[in-house]
């Protein structure tokens, strides 16, 4: 009885999709025509809810997980890294099981009964918490994207990996809730001196980072869950700071102790690492806003189109700045841009999702996002970058444009370098 | 050093909740002077990245899972459901192993490379879709409120079940993502007589129900993904309908086919089921809109308020016919009510978090919530819906107010038909 929808229901589907995009579609696909079948799902009774406290995904899912597979094995594996698969992944909302995650010394499964935060340094009155303690103060849940300040670190000059997930995935989209920083830094009362803010994690590193009083004041949360629930023990649980919009490396886990100071502590990750070199030798310290950025998503590195036809183009952009105002796609390497719809709700230093119809005429093509924030910062090509901060093989905070080829078979793969 | 954040620095943080809340506050909670002690975890290297390529919850979560715990066991168990614990979950999302799910024979195991949805019936030309058909329509991704029919159903007259994931557990919070139905019907070509579609499932009942044409071109959904991956089996995959406001049942799971025809087929699910009983004696069918509601979920049933103080509350509201415009909270059981803060971003027909201080004197109270949509609809009393349709020991579409009282040992209780 049924036939394609492709092939004989095109018409109402190209009218609609052309109103979209502005441009003659084909949807493309094979031709069905066999009667559909009872499956034998419906002759017989499913699994029963005991296995299903907490949910997982389907077996037929385990492709999409969090990984590393852009570097060679890290034999020692303490201090490592995940990375969302966000070619996978719809929506601004990344769930807590592929959410990337980045550790200097391992997770530790922390007692949130014997677990405290402490206040101290150039306060007034230091003060601890219990988690019981911080549950009692107004609460605030933000949906704010978070991404690693080494996110595509080595993807600059030529394609050194081909996924999304390996160029652009240690970022995620998250829900976080918990008490303002500005809260709890009142209470113990900062004295006038007090300009900088030591976060200290209980990890096997004690990894820590000296923060701005202004941004701890500004919108640094301090939180205990993530997406609904509490926090997953990568990902800091019981505890951490949120700096939103600023490298995940700031955004200390396992928090267990603020201190306040006059000046910064020059710590290794705002040193050694995380820094940026600049033309003339120096390097840039602090410069720990992730500013704006994009990537398609799909149609990305490792997919593969089905033969020419319609496809949806979509992606992520973001900003550490504010909201995101527009994302332009090009399909021929930059040289012409269309606007892509943005989805509601669109929302401040958040994952903001694009779209774009696309009528692929089979020929190769190379296709680019380009995204520009409120404050009118416009995300920098490749080249713009390269002027200044490609120099020592590796960059920090890289937010340049990401093209992705696609050849005449439909193949895509990572172009960076290449337009 | 250190001493507790509530007993030492109470001053700055009554200033500062006193004027979000507008009332005389006191926090709480037993003072530490003991300096901090560097905890373990500070000592030890953590786990390694292999074991979390999925993540899950830290193994001090394990009391936050969805179950069914509010009758009696149900020993053939292909017919059963288990609940959200709304009263550990903050924000407006549900994580997706919490999400809760109602199935009629059973989870299917589905594979989705044979997963076929047909459209027939009175339809110009009957189509059929893979998995990868449907990919390549243009999505759209949203936020929406999910609710059973059946919730609170128990929960009218007497306390039958003592906490919120009990009398209000079958709702969650999902950001879907799939095709607009109406993109497909329209491929197919509805004819002129086609003003209902029937959406059945592949589980082992066929779980089938019969949807006015309107609501499927309105903004019924195709979905394949949840919260930023694909749908859980037990939440329908590969595939299922998602119709935003309505009642679960209608939103089926696991979706095969949909049949169009002029008029509805009467089925199990909208004679014997999910419909209601009327003065008079007669019963209401395709009472499909889950309207106005909203409950308390912090403090609620089963909780324990430490001493008097400063305590937020919070809970969740939604409507199936909008946005949530205000909620109102009393303490004093229904004499005074005060309007709580509404938490950004308020979406249609979808979750949203309300929040208001409260100073707890150490005497008894009771609380509950009251919300009101953007089409002016104020969430009904329990008096007021017993004037109706409590005749039959059992509620369907229940939206009444839910009460919890507080002891004066801070014990927090189920109060339903007390207030």
């Amino acid at each position: 009885m049924a036939k394609s929808a492709v092939v004989h229901g095109r018409r109402n589907f190209l009218r609609k999709t052309a109103a979209l995009t502005g441009g003659a579609l084909a949807a493309g696909g094979a031709a069905r025509a066999a009667p559909l079948p009872i499956p034998s799902t419906n002759r017989e009774p499913g699994r029963v809810i005991e296995e299903t406290a907490y949910g997982m995904p389907s077996k037929f899912e385990s492709h999409v997980a969090r990984r590393r597979t852009d570097v060679p094995k890290n034999l020692q594996n303490w201090s490592d890294w995940s990375m969302t698969p966000i070619q996978y992944q719809p929506g601004i909302v990344t769930p807590n099981g592929l959410v990337f995650e980045r550790h200097h010394a391992g997770t530790p499964d922390i007692d949130p009964k014997t677990h405290r935060l402490a206040i101290h340094g150039m306060v007034k009155q230091p003060l601890t918490f219990t988690m019981e303690d911080l549950a009692r103060y107004p609460s605030v849940s933000r949906f704010y994207f978070h991404e690693c300040g080494g996110n595509g670190l080595n993807n600059w000059n030529k394609p050194q990996t081909a996924t999304a997930q390996q160029t652009h995935g240690l970022l995620s989209g998250v829900l976080w809730t918990g008490v303002p920083a500005s809260t709890l830094l009142e209470e113990a009362g900062i004295e006038p001196r007090g300009k900088w803010v030591l976060l200290e994690g209980a990890d096997g590193a004690a990894h820590a980072r000296s923060i701005p009083m202004e941004k701890m004041l500004d919108d640094t949360l301090v939180v205990y869950a993530m997406n609904g629930e509490a926090l997953r023990p990568e990902n800091g649980y019981p505890l951490r700071a949120v700096l939103p919009g600023w490298e995940g490396n700031t955004s200390v886990k396992w928090l267990r102790r603020m201190k306040v100071s006059d000046e910064p502590w020059h710590l290794r990750s705002e040193t050694a690492r995380y820094t940026d070199p600049m033309p003339g030798g120096k390097w840039r310290q602090f410069s720990m806003v992730m500013e704006c950025k994009s990537v398609i998503t799909s149609p990305s590195g490792g997919q593969q189109l089905k033969g020419p036809g319609f496809y949806e183009v979509t992606g992520l952009a973001w900003s550490g700045s504010g909201k995101i105002r527009t994302v332009d796609v090009s399909f021929d390497g930059g040289r012409n841009w269309r606007e892509a719809m943005l989805e509601e709700p669109i929302m401040d230093k958040c994952l903001t999702r694009f779209k774009v119809g696309w009528n692929w005429d089979g020929s190769p093509a190379i296709l680019m996002s380009r995204a520009v924030d409120s404050t009118g910062y416009v995300q920098p090509s490749m080249q713009e970058l390269q002027k200044s901060r490609f120099t020592v093989g590796f960059i920090q905070h890289h937010n340049g444009i990401q093209p992705w080829s696609v050849n005449d078979k439909g193949e895509v793969r990572n172009a960076i370098g290449q337009a």
